[in-house]
């Protein structure tokens, strides 16, 4: 299978590339390396240190025997978007390149429009090119359980569920009520994508993903092969935020009472499941919704695991309640759906804490990388404005778009 | 009051400022003549001349004693649409000024992405100057009953509904499957003024617009007060589109079977209804939806009567039934609930043979005009693509954002 990964140098596009390589399908990779760029301009970087491309591809190419092409570029460039896919005919396009972080997003207008700007423009330009040059390929788009309402006192279906209005029925979208500017730009794509779908009969899979952590996935056995590890407060995610607070010392910063329930998902387990949803495309014109994670969990759960198990290392963990900057529930009910995965084989083989284990001692070994970086930790972006980062380096990816 | 007009140079946007100048509100007008160009780009031009900004200012200062302010802008410049809100100090702002043609948004994947770029980063930087120097104003914004899906066998709701799963209830948004990337990007907006309300207390109405048609209204009672008139494929609507038709005695196009339905209404009822919405804004936080249209009509039906009228003032007109450009049902159940406004005192002020007469009327003093630009009302704008415009003329709008 030829498999096109947009957002290859990410955190789960790096990881799944390593996977499909070694799974034997021929692998192209995209990325404009915004990732790098952001976390530089909000004051960090990997905790893990990642080699720059070129080299990651030289050492790949000695390892595996798969092809591996790769084009830097950015998605919102309609040409560049085009030609890609048009050269390497890919049989499936893993869409995982967009700005990612909530709290980036809400930094201020900037910001704010560069995040829906730059993501729904780059998936538009991905489905056009797949209309144009591979209909019959196999988009496979990261979206998040984000789109999904928070707080609501009702269970999450899986993407649809049945409406019932004046004694009629019919199977319409579960309301996505997202919280971030980031948010919703993943619910623009995602109704931008389920129109394709039925406009031009291309085949879709819409994930909406829980939050991911980890260090490592199987094929990650050699230092030079890490993905990266982002642990600041715009671009670290709960769980692995917390370990990377936790081997500098640094108090485990749990938003108001913590009470915000998730769902979550290890590394290794997010990329079995889009290799599984690869290997079981839907029909054409299908527009396919799964919810991917694993096991729900309560944040101050996470921060009280992260604690137990640090603390038998060694370490001295304490645990601070800050202020939320986000506007959100802190306390709600959380119930939803994850069938459909399961249903095409998905078993998570990964036990938290048995990763929190492996996740403290990886990033024991950079302690300092996170001690340089400490004060990115400590930032905070409020949802209700007033926000301006400490350095005020402009975002070099807003760039003119075409 | 202080009223803003966004897209003060277009049809609903002229026809606005004059009535709000009349009734004695201040105004100021912003627009970047977009329409002027995108439809010189599809080969046309207004039916009814209409003239330079400067020159229309002119008249109404003479006019009337309301101060009128115009700044010439693109409200995709960040910086351009806080400097005029910042400036003027609006009460309201009234948010007309979006690429608004659903052909034109199909033409290729320059003017797919153009269309929900334009209009999700104007929407977004109106939102954020609002929050940032008027943040107890009231937006009003034009979207469109084309957010809503047309060809289910349900009713439409007005906004909101109460869903129901699995014994648990909810008052979440009428699900939107919208037809076009324009319709789309209405309801990108929708989402993202609706969590602007929730995030930062502003007060918004949603306007989901029938089709409006008609040439004048009480105020456009000189002849160089008129508001623009497009009768061309892509941004002349339905009867608009048939009465030019009809003067230069082309047959009135009707796409397929023509028993497409929607809701109708006139220029001077629409300025009404959008008066009364000023007048009556929501609370703050408020995020207020409302179904703007008078009367629902089979596209078929509305040719029959245009012909009719027409005929017994001596045009001798002919219907053609045309194969439909668009992925759409040319019959279906439709029934739209439109009760808010009537609850603030709406009440239709014309009668649609009355003023589809006025129409016939007013158009055929520039029938040359018309016949002029005759090219332009057969092309085509295939939903399924393969389109290109006559002239590759590029769109002078797609111009870098910041």
């Amino acid at each position: 299978m030829k498999i096109l990964i947009l957002g290859m140098d990410g955190y789960i596009g790096w990881s799944l590339a390593l996977k499909q390589l070694a799974l034997g399908n021929q692998v192209c990779g995209v990325d404009n390396y915004s990732r790098r760029k952001t976390v530089e301009e909000v004051g960090s970087w990997s905790a893990i240190p990642i080699l720059p491309m070129e080299q990651r591809l030289k050492l790949l190419r000695e390892i595996y025997d798969g092809k591996i092409i790769f084009y830097e570029g950015n998605l919102v460039d309609s040409q560049f978007t085009n030609d890609v896919v048009r050269k390497f005919q890919p049989d499936a396009i893993v869409h995982l390149a967009e700005q990612p972080s909530a709290p980036y997003s809400m930094i201020d207008q900037e910001h704010m429009i560069y995040t829906q700007s730059n993501n729904v423009t780059g998936t538009l330009n991905v489905i056009w090119a797949m209309k144009e040059y591979v209909p019959k390929a196999h988009l496979v788009k990261l979206g998040t359980m984000g789109e999904y309402s928070y707080g609501s006192d009702m269970d999450i279906a899986e993407g649809f569920y049945e409406m019932e209005f004046r004694g009629k029925k019919a199977i319409v979208p579960y309301p996505r009520m997202a919280g971030s500017w980031y948010h919703w730009s993943k619910v623009h794509d995602s109704n931008n994508i389920m129109f394709a779908c039925k406009l031009w009969n291309l085949s879709s899979t819409d994930i909406m993903q829980g939050i991911v952590y980890g260090t490592r996935i199987k094929e990650i056995d050699n230092e030079n092969l890490h993905t990266r590890f982002d642990f600041d407060e715009l671009f670290g995610t709960a769980i692995n935020r917390f370990c990377a607070q936790a081997v500098i010392g640094h108090p485990l910063t749990v938003h108001g009472k913590g009470g915000q329930t998730r769902g979550f998902l290890a590394l290794e387990d997010s990329v079995q499941c889009i290799t599984l949803l690869l290997d079981n495309p839907p029909e054409m014109g299908e527009y396919r919704v799964v919810n991917q994670f694993d096991e729900q969990y309560m944040v101050r759960e996470l921060a009280q695991r992260v604690k137990r198990i640090g603390d038998k290392k060694g370490l001295n963990i304490n645990i601070h309640n800050v202020e939320n900057p986000r506007v959100e529930k802190e306390e709600h009910y959380y119930k939803a759906d994850h069938e459909k995965l399961k249903k095409l084989g998905f078993k998570a083989t990964r036990l938290i804490d048995e990763e929190i284990s492996i996740m403290l001692d990886d990033l024991m070994v950079h302690r300092d990388r996170i001690k340089a970086k400490e004060e990115a930790i400590r930032q905070m972006i409020k949802w209700t404005g007033g926000n301006g980062l400490r350095q005020s380096i402009p975002n070099p990816l807003l760039m003119p778009h075409n």
